[in-house]
C-alpha cells in the first residue's frame, strides 16, 4: 500500500531530505501535502516534481506569487490555518512536521484530531504540549513517530522489546560547538563560533541550542513523552564523534545502541516507512575503524545548565516547559542577531521561569498564553539588561 | 508456563551460571536433566539443590560413586548415550547445551529429532555440522538460540527486525592474550601467557582459542549458520573492551549494537526465557564512562592466520569445518600441555587441512570419521616436528 504523506516544511533540511526518501521508494509513497515559509523558488521546483493536492504559505501574497509560477493544479492554502489544513489533508495517512517552532504545535493538534499519524521532527510540540499530544494520539489512535536522530536510535532499539523492560535511556549528545570551552571563554563567543557544529548540518536555531546543551534538555523532554519514561531514568551522555545515536539499557543489564553516519533520511524513512522496515538507501556506511576511538564523558552542568533546566521544567510540568522554549526561542534569536551574548542565554531564560506562575494540566490556550508571556518576558528581560549596560 | 530445562555440562561455567538464573527464575524455569563429566562434588550439590529427574556422569564408576553420595530419586545414566539421554529426555523444553568439543554434536541431534529447542554454547555444533543442525532445525521446528555473548548480541539486535534487511554482520574480538604481540614475540609465548584473556573468565581451551583468533573464526561460522549470512557479509572487528559484544549493519545504513559488563547470565537468560523477553537480573550495569574511551581496530591477519582459516573452510563447507576444529582442538591441547609452541598450532591446522580430501554434504558419520581422520593426522604432524628437533 502506498502511504501518503504531507510535510510541513518541505523546503528545509529535514522535508528535502523526505522528498528524497519519498523519490527513492515512489512504490511506497505519494505525496499529498507541502508546506513552505517562504522559500517559493524551491516550493515551485518541488510541485512540479511532487504534483502534491495542496500546498501552504505564509501569506496571501506569497500565494499569488506562487500561483504565478506554476502551471500544475494545486489547491494553495495560507498560513497558520493553511498549515493546520495541509496537516489534516483528507488523503494523509502520514503528516510530517518539520516546522521550525513553536508553529508546528496546532498543525500536529489537527493532523491528530483527523487521525493522521505523525512523523515528529517538530521538537517544540512534545516540549511544550507533551501530556496533550500524547493524550490525543491516544484517543485518536494514531502514531507519533520520532524523526530525530536520537529519538529515532531509542525507537529502532525499542523495536520488538517490551518497554516495560527499560531500565535507563541513554541519549547521546555532540556537546555542540562549545564543548571544550571554559565559561570564561564562552563569555565572548559569538553566533559564528556557536554555528561550527562538530557532526551534524542543522538550521542555525537548532545549532546554537546544540552550543547551550537546550536542545539535547528538550530531546531529553521529547524522550519522556515517546518512550514514557521518568527523567531519573533518563541520562545525557556527551559523545563527540555522535556515532552512537543513543542507547537503551534494560533490566537484564543488556544495552541496545543504534549507531551510523550523521544522514537524517535514515530516521525519515525509518519514521515514514514504519512498521514496514528499513528501506534500501544510499546512505555512507558506518566504519568504526575511521574513528578507531569513540569518547565518552558526562556533560558538565556548571558549564551548561540549559540542560538542568530541561530536566528540572521537565519534572515541575504545567506551563513552565512552554515558557522554557518561549525564552530560549527569543534569547537564541537575539543571540543570533548578535543583541546579547552567548552567556546571557541561560540568564535570560533562568529569569523567566523564575518570574512565572505556572498552571497545572493546561489546555492547549494556556500554554500559548504561557508562551506569550515567556515571549514578553524575555524580551523585556534583555531589554532591561542593554539598558543597564548603556 | 514453566519451562523445563535440560543442561548439557551443568558443572562447568556456563552451566553454573544458567542455574543461577534459574534460581533466580523459579517462577519460569524447572531443572529435569543435568550431566557432568567428572565433578561429582559439584553435580551432587546440584542435585540437592535443583531436583533434577535424570543425570549424566562420564562413567560407570563415576555413577557408582554418584549413587551413594546423593539421597535423592534420580535416574542416573552414563557416558555419551547417557548424554544423548539427557538432550532428548521427554520433559525437556530446552536442553542447554554447554558441554565443551565435538562430544556436544550428537547429544544436539538427538535433541533436535526429539523436538527440543536448543540454547547452544557448544561452539563445535554448528562449525563441524552446520547444515546438518540447521536442516535438523527445520525438520522438527526448533529453536536454535545463540548463548555465546557475540551470536546474543546480534540475536538480541535482530529482534523485531527482517533478516533480509541485513547488510552486514560485524562480530567484535577482544584480541586475545597476544593482540599485541609481535610474530617475534609469539614464537616464545606459553600458556600462562595464552590464559591471560583481557575481559572473559573462561574455560582454558576457549581462552588459548582467543590468542590464536580461533574462536573468532569458529564464532563468524556460527553467525554463518545461525543467521544465515554469507561469510563476505560477516566481518571481524577488534574492540579490546569487549564492551560492545557484536553490531548488525542494516540495508538503510542504520547499525545496531548490543553492549553489556562481561556476564553470561545475560545470554543464557535471553536464550531460555526466548520469545518472552528478558528477566531481571543483579548483572552490573554497563557504565560508559567508566571505559571514557571505546577501541576499535582491523584484525591483522598476517599475525592471526587462524582467522582465515574459518574463512576459507567455512566457504569450502564439506569436512573441511571438522578438520579445522579437529586439528585445532589436538594443537591447542598440546599447546596447553606444553608439547608444542604457540606458533605451531596454526602450522599444524593448515598442514592437517591441506593433507585432507573432502566430501561435500557430509552425514553424521562422515563428520565424524574426518574430526578422527584429523584428530590422528594432526597428532602425526606434530609427532614428526617433534622427531626432526630431536
Amino acid at each position: 500500500m502506498v502511504k501518503n504523506i504531507s510535510i510541513l516544511g518541505s523546503t528545509g533540511s529535514i522535508g528535502t531530505a523526505a522528498l528524497d526518501v519519498i523519490s527513492r521508494h515512489s512504490d511506497k509513497f505519494n505525496v499529498v501535502g507541502l508546506t513552505a515559509y517562504s522559500n517559493i523558488s524551491k516550493l515551485v521546483e518541488q510541485i512540479h516534481e511532487y504534483s502534491p493536492e495542496i500546498v501552504c504559505v505564509q501569506s496571501n501574497d506569497l500565494a499569488i506569487e506562487l500561483r504565478k509560477q506554476i502551471s500544475k493544479e494545486v489547491e494553495i492554502v495560507i498560513g497558520e490555518e493553511g498549515l493546520c489544513n495541509v496537516a489534516s489533508y483528507s488523503k494523509t495517512d502520514v503528516t510530517l512536521t518539520a516546522v521550525v517552532g513553536i508553529a508546528g504545535l496546532k498543525p500536529t493538534i489537527e493532523a491528530l484530531k483527523a487521525k493522521k499519524d505523525i512523523a515528529l521532527a517538530n521538537k517544540e510540540t512534545l516540549v511544550v504540549a507533551g501530556q496533550l499530544i500524547k493524550q490525543l494520539a491516544k484517543e485518536n489512535n494514531c502514531r507519533l513517530l520520532p524523526v530525530d536522530s536520537e529519538h529515532s536510535a531509542i525507537f529502532q532499539c525499542l523495536n520488538g522489546e517490551n518497554a516495560k523492560s527499560i531500565s535507563k535511556i541513554i541519549v547521546t549528545a555532540s556537546g555542540g560547538a562549545f564543548r571544550d570551552k571554559t565559561r570564561e571563554e564562552m563569555k565572548s563567543l559569538n553566533v559564528d563560533d556557536a554555528l561550527k557544529h562538530p557532526n551534524w548540518s542543522m538550521g542555525d536555531k537548532v545549532t546554537v541550542d546544540c552550543a547551550t546543551l537546550m536542545n539535547k534538555g528538550f530531546e531529553v523532554m521529547e524522550a519522556h513523552w515517546f518512550f514514557d519514561v521518568p527523567y531519573d531514568d533518563i541520562e545525557v551522555l556527551i559523545h563527540k564523534e555522535s556515532v552512537i545515536h543513543s542507547l537503551i539499557e534494560f533490566n537484564d543489564g543488556s544495552v541496545l545502541a543504534q549507531l551510523g553516519v550523521p544522514d537524517m533520511r535514515g530516521p525519515i524513512q525509518y519514521a515514514l516507512n514504519y512498521p514496514n522496515g528499513r528501506l534500501d538507501l544510499p546512505i555512507k556506511k558506518l566504519d568504526l575503524l575511521e574513528f578507531g576511538k569513540l569518547h565518552f564523558e558526562a556533560p558538565d552542568n556548571k558549564r551548561f545548565p540549559c540542560l538542568q533546566f530541561a530536566y528540572e521544567v521537565g519534572k515541575q510540568g504545567g506551563t513552565y516547559p512552554a515558557v522554557l522554549n518561549a525564552a530560549n526561542e527569543v534569547a537564541n534569536e537575539l543571540f543570533r542577531k548578535r543583541v546579547i551574548d552567548f552567556l546571557e542565554i541561560e540568564k535570560t531564560i533562568r529569569t523567566t521561569l523564575d518570574a512565572h506562575d505556572s498552571i497545572n494540566d493546561p489546555n492547549l490556550e494556556q500554554i500559548l498564553q504561557a508562551n506569550e508571556w515567556a515571549r514578553k518576558y524575555s524580551f523585556q528581560v534583555i531589554e532591561n539588561q542593554l539598558k543597564s549596560k548603556i
